[in-house]
C-alpha cells in the first residue's frame, strides 16, 4: 500500500520549518494577490487601486460586517414605508425622517468608502454611483420641502419615496438584481414589437365587437351596455387575454346567437394562446443569450484577475514562471483564513501534482475553483457510546437493534405511522380518546431520533451537509413544542394568543413532510428546487423593487378610497366600502373591501393578487370608479410589467435551471481533486445511486445519511476523511458558469478587460446551429 | 460567359435520343425503388410487400383519392354526434346508424388495402390495425344493442361513440397526431412523481387550512361555511392552483386577519407557480428529447429507403456501384410526375456533378431532399402592356408611375389611409358623410391594386409563393363585396340574414390587417406564426380528440340537466336554468344557463371556457348541483389533461418552434441547389436582407414583390430563371430532420432497421454536456 504513507503525512502534516517573516512589500503584492483571488473566487469584479492603502480599505470594503451594514440599512429605509402616512403603525414624521436621513448617512459613507478604494475616472464613470448619489440627494430635497410644507400645515406628497429601490439596486452588492434588471431591459426592444402587434390585432378585434355588438341592445348580467364603447371593449378584451373575464363577457352575445362564440374563441386561440407564447418565447430566447454572454463575461474576468495575481507572484524557476509552494500557501491562507491544514494539504497535492515545490501556470488558475468546492471533511470516530461502554454497545441485543433501526422497513413503518397521524389530525380533536393519540405519536417519532441517533454517529448525523437529517429533527421538536404549548396554552386563554396558536398548528401539520424525506423520487424534486432556491431569491428581489414602487405609488394615489370596516360590520357604509361611489359595483359586491392601498402590508397583498391576475379587472373597476377611469393604465401598466415580462422571466429561469439540473456532470475540477482523494486513499466513496431517478439525467445521488445507505461500508475505515459536498447544493449559476469554463481552452488567449467588458451575445451565437443546440 | 452556353442548353433541353421502352423486369424495378424514394421524400414509414401486385396496391393506396376518402369518412363519423341525441339537428337514429355502417365499411376496406399491400406479421404486430378492428366490432354490436333496445323503446347509451377518435388517431395518415399522443404518454411516467407530491402538498395545506380555518365560524360572501369540509378545502385549493378563485377564497381569512394572507400567499407561489412551472418544465424537457429521438429515427429511416432504392437500381461502372442517368430520370420522372424538365435537368445537374453520365450512390441518396426543396421557375416576361402598347407602357409619365408606385412612400401614405379608415369604421355609421366615405376607401384600395399591376408583371405578382399580395388582393375584393352587400342587403331586410351581415362587417375590418404587411417587423413576426401553422394544426387534431371524448362523456352524463330559455327569459324556471337545484347558486347567478352539454356544439363551446380555466369552479359547481359532488372529477380531470398536459406541451411546441425559427440556416442540400444555380447562371438573388429582424437571428428574408424592393435589377434578366423557394416556408419538422441530416455523416454506417426502430432518447443524451446545448 505505497499510498498509505504518504496520506498519513498528510493527515498528520509534519511541521513546516519555520519561515522568515515575509518582507514588507512581499507582503503587499501577497494582499494584493489574495484580493484577486478572492474577487474570482466570489465573481466580484470592482476595479481596486493597487496602493497598499487602497487595498487594506478594499479588504474592509468587502468585509462582512460593512456588507451587512449595508443590507440592514436598506431594509431600515425601505420598511419606512410601514411607518409613515399612510402607515400600518403610525410613527410621527419626524422619527421617521431622522431614520431616513441616517440611513442617508449610511448609503453615503458607504460611497465615499467606495471612491477611495476604487480610481477615480472609474467611479465616476459608473452610472450606478451617480444613481444613488442623485436619489440622496432628491430625497434630501424631497425631505426639506415636505417637512417645511407639514411644518405650515400644508400636505403634499412624499414623491422621493419611488427611489428607495435605487439603493437596493445599485449597491455593488446587488449584482444578481441587476443582472435579472438588465435581462429585463434588453428583452424590451424585442418584444416592444410583439406587443405592439398584439395591440393592433386587439384594436381590430374591439372595432369588430364594436360593429358586431354595439347596436344590438345587448345587456351585460349586471344590467349595463354591452360593448357600446369601444374604449370599455378595448379594455375588456385585454382582459379576456389574462382571461380574468373569460366566460361572462362572452355570454351575452352567446345568448344571444351561439355563432358569436366563434368570434370570442378565436379572440382567445390568437391572443391568449399564441401571443402570450410567443410573449414567453421572446422572454425566453433573450434571457438564454443574455445569460450566455454574462455567463461567458464572468468566466473571462475570473481567468483575468486569476492571471493578475498569477503575475504579482511568479517567480522564474528552469524556462517557465511559477509561484513557489511556501508562496501558494500563505495566499491560500490569506484568501480563505479558516481553512484547515489538512484540506489546505490537499488543494497543494492536486496543484503541485509532481511536488516540485511549486505551482505552474495552469495549476494556480484553478485556485479559486478549488477553493470554491466545498470539500467536507469527515471525522470518522467511533459511537461515543461505543468508546464509553463498548461491551453493552456491542451485546448481541444492541447490535440487533442497530440492525433494525437500519433496514428499510424501519422507514416504511414510520411512514405508515405518519400517514396514521395524518388521518387523526383531520378527524376532529375534542374527542379525548384522538388528544391522547396525539402524545403516542410524538413519543413514537422521539423514539425514531434517540434510536437513529443509537445506532449512528451524532456528529455524522447532525454533519454539515446532512439536510434531511436536521429537517426531520427539526420538525419533530418543533411538534413537540407545539403540541406542549397546545396544551398548556389553549385551556389557559382561549383564542388571545391566536398567532402563536396558528403558528403551532402549522407546524404540527408540517410533520407530515417526513414522508417526502423517505420517498427517493420526491426526495429528488425537493432538492432540486431548494438548489433553485437561492438564485429564487433574486426574482424576489426583482419583485420586490417592483411592488414597493408601485405601492407607492398605489397608496399616494388611492390611499384611504376605499376602507374596510371590519368581517360582520352590515352599516351601508360598510357595504359600499366608505365609498357611495361603489355602490352596487362588482368591487363592493364580492366584499373585496380589505383590498386596498391604506398602508404597506395591505398594498402589497393587493399587488399579490393582480400578480395571481384573477379578479383583477373588478379590483381595477373598483380603483377606477372611486377616482377616474384612467385609473384602469394603472393596473394595466401593473400587469404588463410584472405579469409580461417578470412572470416569463421566473418561468423562462426555472425552465432553464431545471434543463441544468438535468445534464449535470461533474466539473473537471471536481474531478480532479476526487481522483486526487481516491489517489491519496483517503476518499469516500459518495453514497450509490438510490432506487430511480426523477428524469433520466436528473443527479440522484444524495448525502443524507438516511436509512441503509452504505454506512456500514463506511463504519470499518477508521480516521479523517474527504468528500466532496454533494453536488445538489451548487447554485445554477456556478452549474453555468464551469460548463462555459470547460469550453476555453486553458491555454487561451485571455481577451483584453475592455474586449471582455463588451462582449455582446451575438457573438456566442453558434453560427451554424447543429441540431443539439437548438433541438 | 462561358457557362451561358450550357444554361442554354439546360433551358430548353435538346431533344434525348429515343429511348427503347424498358424491360417489364425493369419496369417493376423502377417502380419498387420509386416508391421507396416516394416514401423517403414524405417520410411514410409503411413496411410493404415488394411483389409488384402489392406495389402497384401500394401506389393505389398512396393515392391522394384514396387519402382524402379516409378522411372524409373520418369527418363524417365525427360529425356523427352532431344529428345524434342529444342533437344540434336532430336526425332519426336509423339515418345515423346507416352513415355510420357505411363509414364503419370504408374503414374495414381501407384495412383490407392496407393489409393487402403490408407483410401478414407485419400487419397483425401493428397495434394500429388490432384498435382499429377493435373499434369497429365494437361499434357494431353497440348500434345493435341500442339499435334493438330503442325498438322496444328502451333507452340505453351509445357508450361505443367515444371510440371514434380511434380512428382518426390511428390510420397511417394521422402520423403527426400519433407523434403528440406518443410524446403525451412518455411524458406521463415522469410527470407522475411531480404531480403525487404536489397532490400531498396539496393535503398537507387543505388539513393546515382546516385547523387553522375550520373553527372560527367563518362566511364565504354567499354566507356558506367556509373550509369546514376536507373534501371541499382540497377543491378549493385545487381551483386556487388554477387560479379561477383567486382572491375571493382567501377574503373572509384575510378579512378576519390580514396575518392569514401569508397562508394563501405560501400557497400560490408553492403550488401556482414553482410547481406549475415545473410540470411545464418536465414536459417541455420530455417533448425535446422525445422529438429528437423521433426525428433522428425519421432521418435514418428516409436514408435506409434511399439506400434501398439504390441497391435496386445500382450497375457497376468501374469500382464503384451507381445509377445510370437514364434510368435516374426516369426514376425521378416517376416519383414526381410532374415535374418540368428544366427542373428536372438541374437535379441531374446537381447529382451528375462531373458529367459522368451516372449518379453515385452519394448524390443519388440526396434525391429525396433535392425533391423535397421546392424550385420556383420563375419566368420572367415583359410586362403584356409592354408586350401590347411599348410606345405607351415606356412614355415617360407611364415610367413616372411606375417609379411612384415603386416609392417607399406610396406605400406610407396608403398606411395612413388605412388608419384615416379605421378612425372612421370607428365612428358612426349612420352620418351619410361617413357613408360616402367607405366608397372613397374602396375606392383608394382598388387603384392601389389596379397600379401595382400596371407596375410589376402580373403573373409575378400573383406567384405562388406571394402569400401577401394574395393576401392583400383576397382582402380588397372581400371588401368590396362586403360593402356593395352592406348597401344592397341592409336596407332590403333589416338584420334577416344576420350572419351574412355579420362576415360582411368582419371582413370590412379585416382589411386594416393591410398594415402588417407595410411593417416588416410585423410582417416577419406573423411569417413565423404562419410557419408554425401546419403543425399547430395538430395541436387541433390533439385537442378534438379529447374535446370529442370529453363532450360525449358530458353530453351522456349532464345532458338536459340544465336549459337555458333564451336571452330574455324572466321566468322563475329560466333563472334557476330549468333546475331548482340551482337555486341560489354562482352558476345561475352568473346567468351561465347557455354553458350546458345539450348538443356538441356547446359541449365545445363549454370545453373550451374550461380550457381557458377562469370560472371553471363555478362551472364545475352548477353542473355538481344538478347530478352529484362527484361530478366534480370530470372537471378536474379535464384540467389536468388538457391544461397540465396538452397545454404545456403546445407552449413547448410554440417554444421550440420559435427557438428553432430563431437559428434558421441554410440546409447543406439546399447551399448545393443554390450554388449550382448561381454556376450555371440561371439564378435570381433572393431579395436583400430588408430593415431589421425580429429577434437577431430570425430569417427576415421576404419573398413579397412588395414596395420597391430590388424588383428592378431583376426587370433587366430577360427568361427562364430558378430561385429556391424562401425557407419561411418549411415546417418545423423538415427543419429539424434536416439539421440532423447534417450530423450523420454520409459515410455512416447506416443501423439495420431494427436498431432504427428501438432508438431510445437516453442514446442521444449528450453524455458530455457543454454549455452550448444546456445553456
Amino acid at each position: 500500500m505505497p499510498g498509505a504513507g504518504r496520506a498519513r503525512r498528510l493527515l498528520h502534516p509534519c511541521p513546516q520549518p519555520p519561515e522568515e517573516p515575509p518582507a514588507p512589500e512581499e507582503e503587499q503584492d501577497l494582499l494584493l494577490a489574495a484580493a484577486y483571488v478572492s474577487d474570482a473566487q466570489y465573481n466580484r469584479n470592482i476595479p481596486f487601486e493597487t496602493s497598499p492603502r487602497a487595498i487594506r480599505l478594499y479588504y474592509f470594503y468587502n468585509h462582512w460586517t460593512m456588507r451587512f451594514a449595508t443590507y440592514f440599512f436598506i431594509c431600515v429605509d425601505l420598511s419606512l414605508a410601514l411607518f409613515e402616512e399612510p402607515a400600518l403603525f403610525p410613527v410621527p414624521f419626524l422619527a421617521t425622517s431622522l431614520v431616513e436621513v441616517l440611513c442617508l448617512t449610511a448609503f453615503f459613507g458607504r460611497l465615499i468608502h467606495f471612491a477611495k478604494v476604487t480610481p477615480q475616472m472609474v467611479f465616476w464613470k459608473d452610472m450606478k454611483n451617480i444613481c444613488i448619489m442623485v436619489a440622496i440627494v432628491l430625497t434630501l430635497i424631497d425631505l426639506i420641502i415636505y417637512g417645511s410644507l407639514e411644518a405650515v400645515n400644508i400636505h403634499s406628497i412624499r414623491w422621493s419615496r419611488v427611489l428607495r429601490p435605487v439603493f437596493l439596486i445599485n449597491f455593488p452588492e446587488s449584482r444578481q438584481i441587476r443582472r435579472a434588471f438588465r435581462s429585463i431591459r434588453n428583452t424590451l426592444p424585442d418584444i416592444l414589437y410583439v406587443f405592439l402587434l398584439f395591440m393592433f390585432n386587439m384594436l381590430i378585434f374591439s372595432l369588430m365587437a364594436l360593429k358586431l355588438f354595439g347596436d344590438r341592445d345587448l345587456k351585460t348580467v349586471e344590467g349595463s351596455a354591452y360593448f357600446t364603447n369601444i374604449l370599455e371593449i378595448a379594455f375588456e378584451l385585454y382582459v379576456l387575454v389574462t382571461t380574468a373575464n373569460s366566460p361572462d363577457v362572452m355570454m351575452p352575445a352567446y345568448d344571444f346567437n351561439w355563432w358569436y362564440s366563434l368570434y370570442f374563441i378565436t379572440y382567445l386561440i390568437i391572443n391568449t394562446y399564441i401571443f402570450m407564447s410567443v410573449f414567453l418565447a421572446v422572454v425566453y430566447n433573450n434571457y438564454r443569450k443574455h445569460l450566455k454572454n454574462e455567463i461567458r463575461k464572468l468566466a473571462y474576468l475570473k481567468r483575468h484577475k486569476m492571471l493578475e495575481a498569477f503575475n504579482i507572484l511568479k517567480v522564474k524557476v528552469g524556462t517557465e514562471f511559477v509561484v513557489k509552494e511556501a508562496q501558494w500557501r500563505r495566499l491560500a491562507k490569506v484568501v480563505a483564513p479558516d481553512i484547515s491544514s489538512s484540506h489546505l494539504e490537499l488543494l497543494l497535492r492536486i496543484s503541485d501534482e509532481g511536488q516540485k515545490g511549486h505551482v505552474d501556470k495552469m495549476n494556480f488558475l484553478r485556485l479559486a475553483d478549488l477553493l470554491n468546492i466545498q470539500v467536507v471533511t469527515v471525522n470518522i470516530k467511533r459511537h461515543p457510546l461505543e468508546a464509553w461502554m463498548p461491551q453493552l454497545y456491542q451485546s448481541s441485543a444492541s447490535l440487533w437493534v442497530q440492525k433494525v433501526v437500519r433496514h428499510r422497513a424501519f422507514v416504511w413503518v414510520y411512514d405508515v405511522i405518519i400517514l396514521i397521524n395524518a388521518i387523526f389530525i383531520a378527524l376532529e380533536e375534542k374527542n379525548p380518546f384522538i388528544s391522547y393519540a396525539e402524545w403516542v405519536f410524538l413519543f413514537l417519532y422521539i423514539t425514531e431520533i434517540l434510536l437513529k441517533l443509537y445506532t449512528f454517529e451524532p456528529r455524522v448525523y447532525f454533519g454539515r451537509k446532512q439536510f434531511w437529517n436536521w429537517f426531520d429533527t427539526l420538525i419533530i421538536i418543533a411538534a413537540l413544542v407545539a403540541t406542549v404549548a397546545t396544551t398548556t396554552i389553549q385551556p389557559a386563554r382561549k383564542y388571545n394568543s391566536q398567532q402563536i396558536l396558528d403558528i403551532v398548528l402549522v407546524l404540527r401539520i408540517l410533520r407530515l413532510l417526513r414522508v417526502i424525506v423517505s420517498i427517493q423520487r420526491f426526495r429528488v424534486i425537493v432538492t432540486t428546487l431548494i438548489n433553485i432556491g437561492p438564485a429564487m431569491l433574486t426574482f424576489g428581489g426583482l419583485v420586490l423593487v417592483v411592488y414597493y414602487v408601485f405601492a407607492i405609488i398605489g397608496m399616494e394615489v388611492f390611499h384611504g378610497k376605499v376602507r374596510f370596516f371590519g368581517p360582520n360590520a352590515t352599516t351601508p357604509d360598510a357595504l359600499v366600502c366608505g365609498n357611495p361611489a361603489l355602490k352596487d359595483s362588482a368591487f363592493a359586491r364580492d366584499k373585496y373591501c380589505k383590498n386596498n392601498f391604506n398602508n404597506l402590508a395591505s398594498s402589497f397583498i393587493l399587488l399579490m393578487e393582480l400578480t395571481v391576475v384573477n379578479q383583477w379587472h373588478i379590483l381595477a373597476g373598483g380603483f377606477a370608479l372611486v377616482t377616474h377611469q384612467a385609473a384602469k393604465l394603472y393596473f394595466i401598466g401593473f400587469h404588463v410589467v410584472v405579469v409580461i415580462l417578470i412572470v416569463n422571466i421566473f418561468i423562462a429561469f426555472i425552465l432553464e435551471a431545471f434543463f441544468v439540473a438535468y445534464s449535470l456532470e461533474k466539473s473537471e475540477v471536481e474531478t480532479a481533486i476526487e481522483k486526487k482523494i481516491q489517489e491519496l486513499r483517503m476518499g469516500i466513496q459518495e453514497e450509490e445511486m438510490q432506487d430511480g431517478k426523477l428524469i433520466d439525467n436528473v443527479e440522484s445521488k444524495d448525502s443524507g445519511f438516511h436509512g441503509d445507505d452504505g454506512d456500514n461500508k463506511r463504519k470499518t475505515l477508521k480516521g479523517l476523511y474527504f468528500r466532496i459536498a454533494s453536488k445538489k447544493y451548487r447554485t445554477v449559476d456556478t452549474l453555468l458558469q464551469q460548463m462555459f469554463e470547460s469550453e476555453i481552452a486553458p491555454e487561451d488567449e485571455t481577451p483584453s478587460l475592455d474586449e471582455i467588458l463588451n462582449f455582446s451575445p451575438s457573438d456566442i451565437y453558434p453560427k451554424n446551429p447543429s441540431f443539439e443546440n437548438s433541438a
